[in-house]
């Protein structure tokens, strides 16, 4: 069988540990290209870069080439990727592996969420992996263990439309992770802070910090699963039509130049 | 009755026309505030900074306080301005009025729409709208007219959880509008292109074009009925979880060092 063609980007930038322990797993079982960001771009999203040129620099480590850097987001790296810089499609794109969580709400915020949500407005199948910590400097082995073992089950499965996969690792050590969960994105919060501080011309600025308040406690949710040691699993999707909510708002009169909106 | 609070935010920046049109309609059927990015932040997408911290200037027009400008994105104006800016929660967000469509893929891109999104996030009832079309200096004044009547319908409703909508307003004459459509976003795609120029220095630089390709010929999605110059209300959900999905996907056998993912 011909080996796979993947797209490994992410959002913690070019130089992070968490793409290396992803990309010396992967391309164990498959050609591994990189496009990723040439800085930290956490927290982008699904930003792309519109009033911006993007700029490509090729990135040698220890003298070999091991992938593109651009001045962009994530979601810009994978679309850049796939127009331009490759020679093919790729089969798979996957990001990661993500240095923090991206569990519940943090998935919409998250730029390495976005670059398997591009993928999949590209139609390539894709997942995005995360491993659950803040500390500095943690120990990728076992995320990257696991991502090698999963694109196996990966490969031999299909998602749906506009659907990408959404892991999150629990950072404990090997014989502590309980198990696999397939989840939902909790429904948890964040209380956020303004942290606001004064410069030296004692004018203001803010520091976004915050609290992350976990809702359901429940293993099917994707943060408190991960809390529980379960690698979580989450199926996301990108039709953002509300399409229960469709049918009972065409109740609303909005009528306008008595134009009405019957559909 | 009392006047309702409504923050207003955009991502086109605090000195643009389409927010000016909105702000002069709602402020004459409720109090507005206005929270804003300090420059253009157009497909930031849902964007938060957390590198950086965010600096905030009152700004005045014609002699008087207007709002707020933020250094950071449209979900940032909002988080900082609920958070922190202002007295009291604010009843309803209002983001826009965007210039461009934000309709289909685009509302996934859409920092407009994100603004929205980030409200509701905080369970404030909110709505995005935008104007269609890229010409330069268009006239909002129907779009913002038809904002302040779409108001007192919104504030006689309520949305379900998670969920905002989504108004593309068509760029023609009020006489040509054909009436309000309740529709669902598009599977449209754009054909990307990275336009390739040198510098200078002759280093490569690419700038992102497109072409955009409308999905279903169908009035009952979002840019077909704008383009065919209905007013186009789209609900959108925010919770990205694909519940038809989760069931299947548990289907999938990862198993890892023996340990099942039967939930």
């Amino acid at each position: 069988m011909e080996r796979l063609y993947v797209l490994i980007s992410n959002d913690d930038g070019i130089t992070s540990q968490g793409l290396f322990a992803l990309v010396n797993e992967i391309k164990q079982v498959a050609d591994v290209v990189v496009v990723a960001p040439d800085s930290q771009k956490s927290a982008v999203s699904h930003a792309i870069t519109v009033h911006n040129p993007l700029r490509v620099e090729p990135v040698e480590i220890n003298g070999q080439f091991f992938g593109y850097a651009v001045n962009g987001t994530p979601a810009d790296c994978v679309k850049l990727a796939v127009r331009n810089l490759l020679e093919k499609k790729p089969d798979i794109v996957i990001s990661g592996i993500n240095h923090g969580t991206n569990t519940s709400l943090n998935a919409i915020y998250s730029g390495t969420v976005s670059a398997a949500a591009e993928a999949t407005l590209l139609d390539i199948p894709s997942f995005a992996i995360s491993l659950a910590t803040y500390k500095n400097e943690p120990d990728y082995s076992f995320a990257a263990k696991f991502a090698r073992e999963f694109f196996n089950v990966f490969i031999e499965n299909k998602l749906p439309e506009k659907t990408i996969l959404n892991i999150n690792v629990p950072a404990v050590k090997e014989e502590e992770i309980k198990g696999v969960k397939i989840t939902k994105l909790n429904n948890s919060t964040w209380e956020d802070i303004y942290e606001e501080r004064k410069d030296p011309q004692r004018k203001s600025y803010y520091w976004l910090t915050g609290k992350y308040i976990v809702g359901h406690k429940d293993n099917i949710y994707d943060d408190y699963a991960v809390q529980n040691n379960f690698i979580s699993i989450t199926p996301l999707q990108y039709d953002l039509t509300n399409h229960d909510f469709y049918s009972k708002i065409s109740d609303w009169e909005i009528n306008y130049f008595n134009k009405t909106n019957k559909n």
